[in-house]
């Protein structure tokens, strides 16, 4: 099964483009940028998905569904929204179609021309915004904490899967605030959930920051988000919150009657993550045998995989492994049995390696005899020996799995120390970040200028300002010009 | 609250639209023919995915995403399936927009049109063949069962929030089998997991059938369905599952090799249930005074109303009303107690009954003194006193929501039968559909012909012919000859 994946240390980009393709987690459509999710890649972002929604509820936030297509005058309203995403979109402009004159196929119905063409949303900011002002009267209607779970459309000219494809699915949280203070507080909470879910649950480790002005949402007054590294040392923005401001509210007269009875505009926030996140989860962690899955989202946890000769045997085994089947799933855990007399257990573990499942369970004959099973980590591709004897397997595997989640992240963690370099002059910035890569923790006069021409000579952005960054008087490392604290560089998917 | 709503006597139609915006379910959007679904519409909808999801999940399907765009080509290859959906689309030409000359507005830039045009999904037959293609070599293969949660786009003229919108949410699966017989097992299958959500969940009785050569989805060889009666004794096609034989395996050239090693194509299926259920909830249960909501399906199964003066009955309230809470919670039960000092209790009963809380729970001095509580029940707007003493509050509540469940059901089949009518000449069908309404149950002589001319006489169309139709010689209501068994008749939804 794993044949034919390149190593990373060849050709990084190719081994993820195989290991996405080989490990069945998605695929090119026929349409242009647009991709297909296969089952084993979706059941993984539905785990996602889950965990996410409920941190989203238990900080009170509730669902809802918004239209896909966006009057195209809506774009015009806030002016530097317009900049920033009224350029590569999908444009509908007619809603019929009819059958060519001979019969053969359908062509577009030249009558049916819409008056005003629809944008198939990119981002759902105006659409929303014009919905709230019809929602929004008094103080008493806010906060209004709304997400939405949808496919959005961007004109993508280059496309790889996950990373960056013209349509994708994700979530957009958009939330309405009587003041600007709670507004923000709201931002910064969104930002911290991105983070707890990247740690606790993709065992990924983030730099929690705030974007420059260059780097901002376009119609946000402030970008928080969080970076994560991949194992060739380049970043990842792996979910953004945005402080809007009022910005949103005043292209969209979205005021409402304060306690005092006076009219003020609305504060608002958005905030966002997409499949993506598989394709950071995938880079993060996997290695040259395939996927490595942090085993809290692992479709399946555990696979138990009998080594037999003829039918007496595998039913022997099939019935040990039906007790340790209930004993997992008794905690919870899920896991499967892999009894398919088509494929020899040579193939489908090298399948499940590349499918990166957890843990798997090997039983053969001479298990049977001394009641024991093999188990082997995914991770580490480590193998033991446990006699069922000794511990109660339940137990054994659900420590087992925790032990993997941490060691994962663990394991990620010290890749993301050991790639974070301070760097104070040009010299040793360009240096590091072709020899050692990773992320340049290094002084900036704080222009978009010299942002805009470091990004062109050697390819590397700022990342963000990391929210712990101290206060470290310094120089700029192009400019010499002074500077109050450390930003992060980066080369970045 | 529900001051304003229309009575279902007067005028049916308005009802329901009052009914669906004042409950706060959904509302129109600026863009034409697409709603809004708001947070409690959407919470509801939410509980239906579940539900179905769990369902689907329990009969071997696994879910996958395919791109919301489909190539105009795609449509031209299957040809009955062209006819039937080809038409009313929303097509993408171009790519890109750009600001106007005098920056006043964005503008489709003509340099960026398609070279083919793409078509937002009406449906994913044409996209998901031409994938599977690819996924299917052999009977290895097979069965393949996905399905997928995704919008959908229909260019409707005539446009009912639910029942009708352009944009509509959905599943659809779609299934590919080695053979006939297991294709039309999966199709009936489905059927069958519908009519039970239909039934256990939404408290909807349905009559199960096939629909006639003339209703059948364009491209399948058999659509089954679910039909469900609305209060006014209209028909509402809940849910239809349809097996395809092999025409887009043919259409998409898709085979496979049989276990005898020969080449045979694919034999296909596709089901969907869509947001139109959340028409058919609120239509079949409602009443004058808001929403009827089935427990199963209600985002708020039990709210708490205090009825105090001043802060110290309040915070006694408080303290009763929060033991109430552990104890419903611990059943599982889901429960909001609404202390809001800015609304008087009357107004929040309003409230409650618009939105179809089932249970609700009023707690005053008096209770307090007592030990007692005032429960009301919303399907049948009637009050009880409950002494605390008397009952384990969280069992007695839980039996009481099973209660509302089954009578909400009850209620529902009951009236269903008591509107399906057997008519057997032309003159009581005319009259039986214009005085009584429902579901006519006639003999009819097997031709599309008839079938139009008696829609174009009198709008009503047969709805399914129903799986349990007993063998009963008979001739046709319209034009006298022999008829095998009787069939369904009703203006529809
Ligand atoms: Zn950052
Ligand atoms: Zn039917």
């Amino acid at each position: 099964m794993s044949k034919g994946l390149p190593k990373r240390s060849e050709d990084y980009s190719l081994w993820y483009n195989e290991l996405v393709k080989k490990a069945d987690l998605a695929e090119n459509s026929a349409v242009r940028g647009c991709m297909v999710i296969k089952p084993y890649g979706y059941s993984i972002w539905e785990k996602m998905q889950a965990e996410l929604d409920r941190m989203f509820k238990e900080t009170g936030h509730t669902n809802a569904y918004f239209p896909l297509f966006i009057p195209k005058s809506y774009l015009s309203k806030e002016a530097s929204h317009v900049e920033g995403f009224a350029k590569e979109c999908a444009v509908v402009t007619h809603y019929r179609l009819k059958n060519s004159e001979d019969g053969s196929e359908v062509i577009v119905d030249p009558d049916a021309k819409l008056e005003e063409e629809l944008i198939v949303r990119p981002t759902s900011e105006t659409v929303i915004w014009s919905t709230y002002k019809n929602w929004i009267q008094s103080y008493r209607d806010l906060p209004l904490l709304v997400n939405q779970w949808a496919n959005v459309v961007r004109w993508e000219m280059r496309t790889r899967l996950f990373l960056r494809t013209a349509e994708f699915l994700w979530q957009e949280g958009h939330t309405a605030h009587a003041t600007k203070q709670e507004a923000i507080e709201e931002t910064v909470q969104m930002m911290h959930v991105y983070a707890t879910f990247a740690e606790q649950f993709m065992a990924l480790p983030v730099v929690k920051g705030v974007k420059t002005e260059n780097e901002r949402f376009a119609g946000a007054e402030d970008t928080y988000c969080i970076e994560a590294m991949m194992q060739d040392g380049k970043a990842l923005q792996a979910g953004t919150s945005h402080f809007l401001g009022q910005n949103f509210a005043k292209a969209f007269d979205v005021k409402f009657a304060t306690k005092e009875g006076k009219l003020d505009f609305v504060w608002g926030t958005s905030w966002g993550v997409s499949t993506r996140l598989m394709g950071a989860l995938i880079m993060a962690h996997s290695d040259d045998n395939g996927l490595v899955l942090p085993p809290k989202l692992a479709p399946i946890q555990v696979v138990i995989v009998p080594i037999y000769k003829g039918e007496e045997q595998l039913d022997a085994i099939s019935e040990k492994a039906k007790e340790l089947m209930a004993a997992l799933r008794a905690k919870g855990i899920s896991v499967k049995f892999d009894n398919r007399d088509t494929h020899k257990p040579g193939f489908k573990f090298a399948e499940y390696e590349l499918k990166g499942v957890p843990v798997r369970i090997a039983i053969g004959p001479k298990d049977l005899e001394n009641n024991s099973v093999e188990i082997a980590r995914r991770d580490l591709l480590s193998k033991q020996t446990v006699s069922l004897a000794d511990v109660e397997i339940g137990t054994f595997v659900e420590e087992l799995l925790a032990e993997i989640q941490d060691s994962i992240y663990q394991k990620a963690k010290t890749f993301q120390t050991e790639h974070i370099t301070e760097v104070n002059s040009w010299e040793e910035f360009q240096e590091v970040l072709e020899k050692k890569g990773g992320f340049l923790s290094a002084h900036w006069d704080g222009t978009g200028e010299t942002e805009e021409k470091i990004k062109t000579l050697t390819k590397a952005t700022i990342r963000c300002i990391p929210l712990d960054a101290k206060e470290e008087a310094g120089t700029c490392i192009l400019t010499g010009q002074p500077s109050a604290r450390r930003v992060l560089f980066a080369k970045a998917y």
